[in-house]
């Protein structure tokens, strides 16, 4: 009962990063996405693509299947933006993100929490008997501040363009 | 025992981003920490001086005492940034945030597990019947994030310097 508690705390806290960072990207126009969040700085499309690969990147890590998009890596995730890597479109990065995220919801749904309190992929079973704190669950906390970190980013955007305004 | 090992990774991930808050915080120059993090945009002293602010007021909501520094809410919380009141120094500030980050550090250390599953001061009794993953660890949840949203914008400050430079 406890461990079903804290896993809907941390599966509420995921989804609110997601839903929040989904809705931003959608009130962005293309073109706004194109904008430097910070002169100098990453653009939204490559934020966009960089937390789509990152997320996607929990399927394997916490053993739920492939990547849905492994592709996404070398531009979105080994190098930084304005790299030259070709990248996919806004409109396909946006079609991403909620592919992603609905595929990581329904895979969320049918663990046990006992299955999150089990090892991540990068870890052996001597790790998290040292280190039982380091579980599948710790990982989700983790993306789940790492989208509010990019999300504080780019909403930056939005100055930006009031500012013009 | 459960509970408990939900409570360090809760724990350790707040720990985590006040680290790196706090280390970003004190590489930057007050000079450094009067700059826009984008054109229009909020300075490192407001992003300081809100989480402080914000993380302060986790005593009285937690049921850990009084805020230490409660003047910090017309500047950093009810105001935004540039609102033309008056704000303590950054030396000041940079102060208080060790303080009240050790001061809370401290208070958490002497909770117990149960005690992080109770209400938060916001919510009635017959609120967390109904919704008991609305509890104090749950706000601690929600703060981390928090601060990683504001990290995430403070850190953009070194790119405008790299750029400068």
């Amino acid at each position: 009962m406890e461990a079903q508690l804290f896993v809907k705390m941390a599966l509420i806290a995921w989804e609110g990063q997601v839903k929040r960072a989904g809705t931003l990207f959608n009130t962005l126009t293309d073109e706004q996405l194109l904008l430097e969040v910070t002169p100098g700085g990453n653009r939204g499309i490559y934020l966009l693509g960089h937390l789509v690969a990152v997320n996607d990147a929990l399927l394997p890590l916490l053993g739920l299947g492939e990547r849905l998009h492994p592709e996404l890596e070398n531009a979105f995730i080994t190098n930084p933006d304005k790299s030259g890597i070709i990248m996919p479109s806004i409109a396909e990065l946006r079609q991403y993100w909620s592919e992603v995220h609905a595929r990581l919801a329904d895979r969320f749904q049918s663990m046990t929490p006992e299955q999150w309190f089990q090892r991540h992929n990068s870890m052996t079973d001597e790790d998290l008997q040292k280190e039982p704190h380091r579980n599948k669950l710790s990982v989700l906390l983790s993306r789940t501040s790492h989208i509010a970190y990019h999300l504080g980013q780019e909403v930056l955007v939005k100055k930006q363009i009031a500012v013009q305004n």
